[in-house]
């Protein structure tokens, strides 16, 4: 079986959107050990969208297309698949009351511009958006299922997972593969590396491993579900101190599940990475239990007048120094009252550096009851890397530190 | 002249990586009037790369291609490229001085291994890599100059910018555009559509249209000045109130340049968006020239001891109510002693809403002096669109009451 993915839309090749949508897919697919063989991206250009489908269609037997739903001028998939598949374009009823109802909620007017959006080949096969006004459509061609999808990554991923893989499933018989994720933190990929090579894994078992963000991850697939679960138990006796846990992708995640355990709370004083650490933990739903707040004390007026960072300690060894961040952790934890803290005090660039300090230049203080450390890094990267590591890294000690009891 | 990109990496089919390196290309090529004609992602499939390499040359002037040229077994893009053409492989003196200098540079021994990254088709020409240990390289075949690039983004970019489109300049004759690209706020797309279609365009200026994140985006582009003048001057008078301004493609980069002009500062109380806001606005460097810093009030205690939120308002109407709202804005305008500020407050759901305050009530604060005005929304979408709706409608507000002085 050969899938294809159609990328619609000038937007991708001109550039100002990155098509994150095939990969979405990609990944989804993975789960039923299947793969796209290719995926392409196409301008809306009624000639050469239609001739794709009709040549693609005698290649592939799924086609997948993201894009061209809307109801401007320029979203032409679903003239473009009946011209190819010489059906007729008809106004499809239950895709107009679905946008007329969707529309409606959000208070926007129907108006006739609208109904370009629900001109539906006849017969197609039609598939829910829950999140927005356009359904989702196939028709068969050649030996070609063509399904079209939305392009706004949270519709398409919706009606993929909750509606497309179900019809896959049950039309083309995919089985899920037995698909195990293992994130170990602060463990060098080469000590991981080297323990998978010294395992004999069977050739039906597939092995990947990739390293960054301070994280190792270990991508186990296939069906041969003994084998995978010799691998990970041998992975997890040996890297049990690093190892995130089964069911856990995401440190935020374990950071909140371990202190809801422990019944303790935390707060956060970030200054370069702006907000970023909080934003990452109240991103988990259930955060509220145990994340009291934070302060973004940009300015050092906030450092010293909402934190209590005394201001020889600013004057004497600047806003980025160990000793600032030590004093930002124990005076947010003080302010808001909470049982641990986390403070982030460097230069994210791209200016403000020196030869001294240089950008990227973060310190991290990581604080418990009466305890404090404070770690010193050098990120590389620009303004956005920066931000985004040292703000990954101050999961990881903290998550180091709640470990620990 | 057709233009192809080609994305070789089986990870990128898999899903484990997004392809960021096409949307940057046809973003720089973009502004010479030029866009790939195709983006194609290929897996590390020998037989498959060598025969697009010859099908495609048959088509396109200029095939760039991303990927596969390190040191490791599937990177093969150097072998199948030398297949193609009938040329020699041969270990490329320059490419191996260069790796070995960047290696010895970050302290890796070289090895035998790192020879297969340097064995090039014999006569390449060749392209700097200033961060990373690949050259480019290229080869003519049929009508195609086939242009290798490495896959590390920030490799590409540097390579792309400041090799390659010298390159192609020189020898295509590129010319710089007009390009123009007008953001409108909170207006929806099928309204900017209709103006559009009202306008007569000449073929000669391509106009794109793109909505999302609370956003509509017209790009205009071409050699005709007069025509891109008159459609941006029809847009900017029917959308007067809407429009981001010339030359602003970001609301918080406005937001920041405004207050810097104005001499004035701004401080922010989150609830919901757990420090997004700030996120978005501290991502602007210079930031810190205007925004003070903000409280994450997560916690009701936080809003109370912090924020100075009257006890009696959160138990009377609760935390996401008008008065809370009012009350942080102004509590975090005193605290940090800004001119300006802005408050979140909301159910960013999956839980926690009721029939009487449902997931995506949101109430947005903003304050002025000693002026406050209280916005009610309810968004729509899951936890994450929530909030960044919220984050982008305050940077709205706020921009409004900005631009009334």
């Amino acid at each position: 079986m050969r899938i294809c993915i159609l990328s619609i839309g000038s937007e991708l090749l001109e550039g100002s959107v990155v098509d994150t949508n095939s990969a979405f897919i990609g990944s989804e697919l993975a789960h039923y050990g299947v793969s796209p063989d290719m995926i392409r991206m196409v301008k809306d250009n009624r000639q050469e969208i239609v001739s794709l489908f009709i040549e693609l269609s005698k290649e592939f037997d799924i086609i997948l297309t993201t894009g061209g739903l809307g109801p401007t001028f320029d979203d032409i998939t679903a003239e473009c698949l009946a011209l190819a598949c010489q059906s007729e374009l008809i106004l499809n009823e239950r895709a107009y009351n679905h946008m007329k109802e969707m529309l409606e909620r959000s208070g926007v007017t129907l108006r006739k511009e609208h109904e370009h959006q629900v001109m539906l080949p006849k017969d197609c096969l039609l598939f829910n958006n829950v999140k927005g006004t356009a359904l989702g459509f196939s028709m068969h061609l050649n030996k070609a299922d063509i399904i079209c999808m939305p392009g706004v990554p949270a519709e398409m991923k919706a009606m993929f997972s909750d509606e497309v893989i179900p019809y896959l499933r049950e039309k083309y018989d995919f089985k899920e593969i037995t698909y195990k994720d293992m994130h170990f933190l602060s463990v060098p990929e080469s000590e991981v590396d080297a323990v998978i090579r010294s395992i004999e894994i069977s050739s039906d078992t597939q092995c990947i491993i990739n390293a960054g963000s301070g994280k190792v991850v270990v991508k186990l697939r296939g069906y041969n579900n003994p084998e995978i679960k010799k691998v990970s138990d041998k992975l997890k006796s040996v890297f049990k101190e690093s190892y995130l846990g089964d069911n856990y992708t995401d440190e935020a995640k374990l950071i909140i599940d371990i202190l809801k355990s422990q019944n303790k709370t935390i707060s956060f004083a970030e200054s370069c990475t702006g907000g970023l650490l909080s934003e990452y933990i109240t991103n988990v739903s259930g955060a509220s239990e145990v994340f009291m707040g934070s302060v973004v004390s940009y300015d050092n007026s906030v450092k010293h007048n909402v934190l209590n960072v005394p201001d020889d300690i600013l004057m004497n060894y600047g806003a980025v120094s160990e000793e600032c961040a030590a004093f930002m952790a124990s005076g947010v934890k003080k302010l808001m009252k909470t049982n641990y803290a986390v403070s982030i005090t460097g230069i994210a660039g791209p200016n403000g550096g020196s030869e001294e300090k240089p950008v990227g230049l973060v310190y991290i203080g990581v604080a418990k009851e009466e305890e404090i450390k404070v770690y010193k890094n050098i990120f590389n990267g620009d303004r956005q890397q920066v931000r985004t590591k040292s703000a990954k890294k101050a999961m990881l000690y903290l998550l180091n530190l709640l470990k620990e009891y």
